[in-house]
């Protein structure tokens, strides 16, 4: 990590811009670099400082990744969020995916603003136990692109880290974009990898995503960063069948709508039908799918959550799916991980529950 | 994009690092900067020149971009590339996803390396008119994080793009990875936006998707390049009933698998149903999905893809959906908006195929 700071047109055996010997040692002859390495105030960042103490007031800081995108990672914040919070406990979400942040519309949150006090910037409550913050509070118009090389992108996870004024939390969850950039460096970076309890990664069952599961889980083993657990999210759409339509060939090739021919000879004919949950492999998990991943990687597997079109409802809606009933298939799922996540990292001894 | 360079720390007023007062204007007193911009050189970039000579051979470029990721971009980058192969014309495939590169399984090169020739870099090649460049083929282990801030990145990228040699190419197709950060600032850069014919985007019909898909049209917009359209991927899960599982939920509230029985039952009550193709609405597009989001935001509408599980496995097996008679439902639907692609850009006219 130390040598990411080393800028792409440095001389060969750059000493690093921070090290001691930066603009004045024999390999910096001649690099354009060379007179602002010399010069540059050296040291840790006073930036730093001011994020532990903000930082200070937070027990559990967990991120959750994802190699590729959508498989699902802010939706599994958004509900963990939810979870937490109806457990009691205090729960902070911040969202660092800069150039697409979904957190805000999860949380059913659209439109909101952060306003400011003497504290800091104020977080967007859901409940007084679950705040957030993302960009998406901060656009003017939510069409707009945010359209950000990366040191722009750093400095403002740096001041969400410095400047939002969370006050006391059990949990801080920290929604990343998918990857292994700029955003995962920097908040790995000024959190300081050590006082993380660790990153969630979520994946789909399918081998393009693994493949990019894998190169996350030796991002974490390089920043030393605990991965607490992979969750295999869109694992199998559950529907129930008369939740269905069908579709019939014609000779021409076109599809004709034959739903409710359908239901009414089921109704009929195989009335116990009208009751079973249809189940279709979406994607491909033939290969083992991330519980073969996570044994041979050495990290914890955490369960698998089915597609289920109402949890992507609940999550467009901004709605927690604990919190009706509509979710049969994926809210017990999500429950089980999330009990076996705390479990399994000690999480619940540790945590005063706001009482 | 000209501020784009503008560095974080800069003063107020900054004149740009590559304007021609930078470091001495008023505004530069005191500014970190300030002495890096007074001595470093200014005015086009050298690399762009090499740039343009080596797409001086390439015809068409093509950007296919997303707002969110996993919403099938690369599938859809890696069947198009197919699809144009299939034509006879000569294609070129381009990953920038730096961080999450999935084109080599797509195409079915994984372990591939790439070679270097007095010409420059050769892509691999699928066949002799489809050649394919991606970092996936630099890493020595395909697990290796690529932990990469910006403007590492973007060194690459224009490393491909100056040091790649395609030959005559009739079409470029670029992946980027999903956003509107780094690379999507560098591929228009050094491309140069009117060079590029324009950008395909690629969304689910979910909320959260199109929210981001407004911000990748805003991108367009606000870079200059022509959106050439928007693909609604994901739209709807379109599967033979045969190939269902079904489940049953027992008192206790476990599932009992009664596919078999349920087969049977079909099989002998209601025989009309073994051909009939279930369709799902997985993401809920009750909002109008990327149709309604294309007329609001005056771009054009290419057409739907459905979610076809065997789409997502030639995709994982790296072949072309258009190759076998097993895609039913996505390669009819693909071939459509290839189609409306071609034509309505002109783009079948001015192609040489091949001979």
């Amino acid at each position: 990590m130390e040598n990411e700071d080393i800028p792409e047109d440095a001389n060969e055996h750059c000493p690093g811009p921070q090290s001691e010997s930066a603009g004045k040692s024999d390999a910096c002859e001649g690099c354009p670099n060379q007179q602002i390495c010399a010069t540059a105030p050296k040291g840790p960042d006073p930036d730093l400082v001011a994020i532990a103490e903000r930082m200070a007031t937070v027990k559990h800081k967990i991120l959750v990744l994802s190699g590729k995108g959508g498989v699902g990672k802010s939706t599994f914040s958004a509900q963990l969020a939810f979870a937490l919070a109806a457990m009691d406990f205090q729960v902070g979400l911040l969202d660092i995916d800069i150039c697409g942040p979904s957190i805000p519309k999860m949380l059913g949150l659209e439109g909101q603003e952060i306003h400011q006090s003497n504290l800091g910037w104020s977080p967007v409550y859901v409940e007084s136990n679950l705040g957030v913050m993302s960009i998406g509070f901060m656009l003017p118009n939510p069409d707009d692109a945010v359209i950000w090389r990366g040191p722009r992108k750093n400095g403002l996870i740096k001041q969400f880290l410095k400047d939002v004024y969370w006050g006391e939390l059990d949990f801080l969850i920290v929604d990343a974009p998918p990857g292994t950039s700029d955003e995962h460096i920097s908040i790995v970076q000024c959190l300081d990898a050590s006082a993380v309890d660790g990153a969630i990664i979520v994946t789909t069952p399918q081998q393009v995503s693994l493949i990019d599961v894998r190169k996350e889980v030796s991002f974490c083993k390089k920043v030393g960063v605990k991965v607490l657990g992979v969750v295999e999210n869109m694992s199998g759409l559950y529907q129930p069948l008369t939740d269905l339509k069908f579709m019939k060939l014609t000779d021409s090739g076109e599809q004709k709508d034959v739903t409710e021919w359908v239901l009414e000879n089921i109704r009929e004919k195989l009335p116990e039908m009208l009751n079973l949950i249809a189940l279709s492999e979406v994607f491909d998990s033939s290969g083992g799918g991330a519980m073969k991943m996570c044994n041979e990687m050495g990290v914890p597997f955490l369960g698998k959550v089915p597609l289920d079109p109402l949890l992507c409802k609940a999550a467009e809606e901004g709605r927690s799916c604990f919190a009706d009933k509509s979710c049969v298939s994926s809210a017990p799922a999500l429950k089980n991980i999330i009990e076996k996540l705390m479990e399994s990292n000690g999480l619940t001894m540790s945590v005063s529950n706001g009482e």
